[in-house]
């Protein structure tokens, strides 16, 4: 709503579930173009950059970091040329550090790695600012909010304030390379355990392995819904996959402990040993 | 956005600095008429309904049940024929039973007698959910959180938490016909103060006195300067008027104790005794 301007045309890689969501509501406002999708391999990896074709004079290209259903991420940020990059962060924003500079907005709900729900961190390089509509309502501006120090209205206080708090435990953490240290020894022990035998499968393709969201199927779905409720009772809860996909998913957030990894390791090689 | 259907008119009653901005607001989305505004009385009191004067067919009929900044709030619902009342009553639900029957919409920021900030409460009538437009943004239809069980998106959980026990404390005393006799007792001592000699001057006129924000002014400007200065520092803070309006203002919400409104007026007293 405030960066496609009339006229102009946005590229959107579609990368799955939220990206979908993304290009409906873009729609809305004016002309997009997907310049990429791995929908035909079920979102089940990142596009190579060779995939992707951009419009000449883009209002801005749009991705989505991670894609927490599929459990793939993008590994590094692609070359787009000259239009401004959006990225939708939401599920991985602060478990790496990111090139800010090679952005021109990047935004993410917090309740993945930031903090609470309930508030919305947007990033936007000043000139894009320029492009905001005057026609566009008061609280949908973002020039209200870099205006008027994102306190324009009262915001979510409690929230902003948790979010501090845990900018704080990341800096104590090692910040942000400290804590991709950690994300991608968590991944790592997960992925060899899926990948150790044919027992477990990875659903992503391994150059696209989201470290945030680790999905992966057991041989039956009969083994799966079993292997759901057994992981329930054992304190291993929300293992269920989204619905869209099946199979099991583990989110490793920044918040997960490394020891909680271990303990799912261990639940997944006795299960197998049990029923496999 | 949803109720302002296209070749219709909202009407609106223009009762103050919250009423301005719900005016200019909907001047994006359709044509406005001002039913009725008490600004060449420097918004001190609420129309009479002989004032107002309702668009045929209206889209609806706005209302701020109460202007925390003015200091006025409605005594009752004003009749308005068959157009559906859309009230903001942000800053004073909850703190009186309302005739939920006669209105269309009610939405309420939660940060006055609700709970923690970053939380909206909206009720609206089932039929009303029609008019909404499928070219609304999903996020910005009501009809989404409406059919999700205001679910679609992950919400501000804490706060709705927060929320949920403020209620539990507001059954607990009374309920909103128990919370209307305290916060009618806590209303009438202040301005029993403020009537009381000359000293200090109400601004709203008394038919459209509020009982959450009580405004008030003393003789000079230079003694409005040395109150807030030495009430600031007896603990009693936040005393300072809207720089729209100047002067004095106590808010004193839902969770506002009686006991905090007899320290005022014990200070009101004292300062009056030594500086009137």
């Amino acid at each position: 709503m405030n960066l496609l301007t009339s006229g102009s045309t946005a590229d959107y890689i579609d990368t799955g579930s939220w990206a979908v969501k993304a290009i409906k509501e873009a729609k809305r406002v004016g002309s997009v173009h997907v310049t990429g999708s791995t929908k035909a391999d079920s979102y089940s990896r990142i596009p190579e950059s060779g995939e992707l074709k951009f419009t000449p004079g883009a209002a801005y290209v749009h991705m989505t970091s991670n894609n927490t259903i599929e459990g793939t991420q993008w590994k590094s940020i692609p070359e787009v040329g000259n239009a401004p990059l959006v990225c939708d962060a939401s599920s991985d924003i602060f478990s790496r550090p990111i090139d800010i500079g090679r952005h021109g907005l990047v935004y993410a709900g917090a309740q993945k790695n930031l903090g609470p729900s309930g508030v919305t961190l947007v990033m936007i390089r000043e000139d894009l600012l320029q492009r905001s509509n005057d026609s566009l309502h008061t609280m949908l501006d973002y020039r209200t909010h870099a205006n008027n120090d994102s306190l324009y209205n009262t915001p979510n206080t409690f929230g902003i304030y948790v979010l501090g708090l845990t900018m704080k435990w990341l800096r104590a953490s090692g910040g942000l390379s400290g804590i991709q240290a950690i994300n991608e020894r968590k991944a790592a022990k997960l992925y060899a355990e899926i990948d150790r035998g044919g027992f477990y499968r990875g659903t992503a393709q391994k150059g696209s392995r989201s470290l945030m969201n680790v999905t992966f199927r057991l041989p039956t779905e009969d083994l799966e819904k079993t292997f759901n409720k057994e992981a329930t009772a054992a304190g291993l809860d929300g293992l269920k996959g989204h619905r869209l996909v099946g199979g099991m998913r583990a989110s490793l957030y920044n918040a997960f402990p490394e020891a909680g990894v271990d303990v799912l390791v261990d639940f997944m090689r006795e299960f197998e040993r049990r029923r496999g």
